[in-house]
């Protein structure tokens, strides 16, 4: 049995036992991890420290190793999630649905754990803990796979949160971490279907399309963002100029920023100057079709065919003009990634196709795309945001953890 | 372009227009298919003469040709299939929930057709128009690929499906058939991410394990079925027999059929004689560990190891006697596909912990595994059964081709 098998193994035999934890249970265990955190806080900050030498010496850029340093707030901060995710309702056990049939059996639909999780990500070592208390609330084993870059400082929290579920009672195999960094451990992983249920990457696009080419196991991709607002022609263009600040400017790097305008053309005239105007002084680059730059020739830079599938992350957006309704939903559903998109519109009909027709996973009227955001939905936690249509999509919460099973009580039927 | 990729944009072009269909639209269209089947039987079945001529000449089992074979029954079970889909609810468009945030946004879950589904298919000529019904009627495009065994009845049913398609104004699209049998060209087509939401396999489990190991798209995996039952210590012994004698016999080759029985030691010097006795009355073969054996050594063979991870589907079935109840659970997850699995016993915490920690997609009390089909639940049709738990699990019918949006209804929201 391989080092990948025997961590399967064991994982897939704790999870049988967490079946059998009540509420109580699960949620004072993840408080007692949450105690541990903080008493064994220093300990944890040395291994991060060998962390952070070695990205100095390979030259990691400063925001990359600020998002690998751990201190004495962000102990707090991790320790406060753990709580965040004890105070959310348990799904587990809930019956969805209970018919009677004609034949007298009782056929219900009641959520269950998944049974092993595995979760392949990149840097930052908070995510080791985040991942744990969501998977654990929801009766799950996890198996980590972490970024090389912070493996000391997620050996650390590992080791820290093992021994006090076993201070618990519990079987400390509810999580695991592959200490390994050996990058063909990581396939043998991704192909582990006997002992793992489903996958979850969360990363850069790279990791992502890796684990959905090279994985056996059933994958929830989380995906990037090529969000779009579509100006439309009944647009009130205060309300435009508002959001699209609100969804570009807010906070560059992350998944739910706009990275796209489409404008009709019969309110591009007059909206396309003022949404410029925010825009530069806001010091953010426009990339244009032809159309557009001939309206702002000044500022609009010639956009080329790749702009548009591009999600920039940066102060940089692509705009488009459209001749009709039409056209921009088709454009969007060319080129977005199947995120989240807004209309501005007054209009009631092209408020009600566009939510219709476009195919993402979060459409919006007259609002910022940002709001794409477990918290923001009301979840009270996020482990991801799926751009897949197979089992969750958009915002993923507790419930995107569990699966169902059918429970059939009988008293002797047979099938006639 | 290549021929599959052009299929797969054509697919996608017509989902769009899918979406705005109406239930009755849809409805009327399905029962034009209905009418023109019946009409172009003979046509088909010309076309099925030469599947058939080839089936003999290749030597295919009486079985296998029986599966093949269009006949005029065959055309009136089709389209009164149809018909049984007209009838059924269509889940599109329904709101899941919907609730107003503190900032005012309406956020809201919509069920909405995934847009294009592939289809993975051996022999049966009947599957093609059923895919069809389900899928068209979830508003979904679907793309097909059947065994070469059938491609010529296959792309008569095609043909007639579209052109009654187009003559009801719509998109003739929403149904293709991969007509070049190249196994290249379904390797392409497994990875056709851009234009293909989900892929369902339906077939043996060669097929099923090719199409998880080479799909890129998102797989529902429908499964082979190692359903075992568990007489416990507390069983009436009655109902124990009658099920058994259901669950294994009634029909053979099916995935829910029982495959092999788990028996407390307590109960199984009385129980597994009626038992055995009952089986041999029906030619079944018994193969038991060795506790089994010494108990009926007349009749049962001894089993190897293998005998307890196979799926017969035969009269073969396998036995094994256990100390414990926790001994039951830990064989039946050892070796179950995850399935369906039952208990027979009277004994109230015996069914609770069964349900609770049988890890598999329908657990029963006292009732026979064959009822696990999605008929027999109630969902009025059926796609397959899902051994995953991802999307999925168990019988799967309408619902399960369906995926959900978010509408997020602002009036200017932005994210502080």
């Amino acid at each position: 049995m391989t080092y990948i098998e025997e961590l399967g193994k064991k994982a897939r035999f704790a999870s049988r036992s967490l079946i059998r934890l009540g509420q109580n249970e699960k949620n004072n265990a993840l408080l007692k991890v949450a105690e541990s955190l903080i008493e064994n806080a220093e300990e944890i900050i040395k291994a991060n420290d060998i962390d952070m030498d070695n990205a100095k010496k390979c030259g990691m850029s400063e925001a990359l190793q600020d998002r690998l340093k751990l201190n004495k707030d962000r102990f707090l901060a991790m320790a406060e999630g753990i709580r965040q995710v004890v105070a959310l309702e348990d799904p587990i056990g809930e019956v969805i649905s209970m018919k009677k049939r004609p034949n007298g059996l009782m056929i219900g639909q009641k959520r269950v754990p998944f049974g092993v999780i595995g979760i392949i990500y990149e840097s930052r070592p908070n995510v080791t803990v985040d991942a744990f208390a969501l998977t654990f609330k929801t009766g799950n084993a996890v198996i980590l796979r972490g970024g090389s870059d912070c493996i000391n400082s997620n050996m650390a929290l590992v080791k820290v949160i093992r021994e006090s579920l076993k201070a618990s009672g519990i079987n400390e195999d509810a999580i695991a971490l592959i200490e390994d960094t050996d990058r063909a451990l990581v396939k043998e992983f991704m192909q582990l279907k006997q002992y793992v249920d489903v996958l979850i990457p969360r990363g850069g696009a790279g990791l992502i399309k890796n684990v959905v080419e090279n994985a056996t196991i059933p994958v929830i991709e989380t995906g990037t963002g090529n969000c779009h607002i579509y100006v439309d022609k009944y647009a009130d263009i205060d309300k435009a100029v508002k959001i699209i600040k609100n969804a570009k400017l807010q906070r560059l790097g992350v998944c739910n920023a706009c990275e796209s305008l489409v404008i009709h053309k019969d309110i591009a005239d007059e909206a396309l100057p003022r949404i410029v105007d925010m825009l530069s002084q806001n010091e953010c680059e426009v990339r244009g079709d032809e159309r557009a730059y001939d309206i702002c020739p000044s500022y609009i830079k010639p956009a080329v065919d790749e702009d548009f599938g591009t999600e920039y992350l940066a102060k940089i957006i692509s705009a488009k003009i459209v001749d009709s309704f039409d056209e921009a939903v088709e454009h969007i559903n060319t080129y977005s990634t199947g995120h989240s998109e807004a209309i501005i519109t007054e209009d009631y009909e092209s408020s009600q196709r566009f939510l219709d027709e476009i195919d993402s996973a979060c459409v919006y009227v007259n609002a910022s795309t940002r709001f794409t955001d477990g918290f923001m939905f009301g979840f009270g936690a996020e482990i991801g945001i799926s751009t897949q249509k197979l089992h969750a999509r958009g915002p993923m919460g507790l419930l995107a953890l569990t699966t169902t099973k059918y429970v059939i009580y009988g008293n002797g039927q047979i099938r006639e």
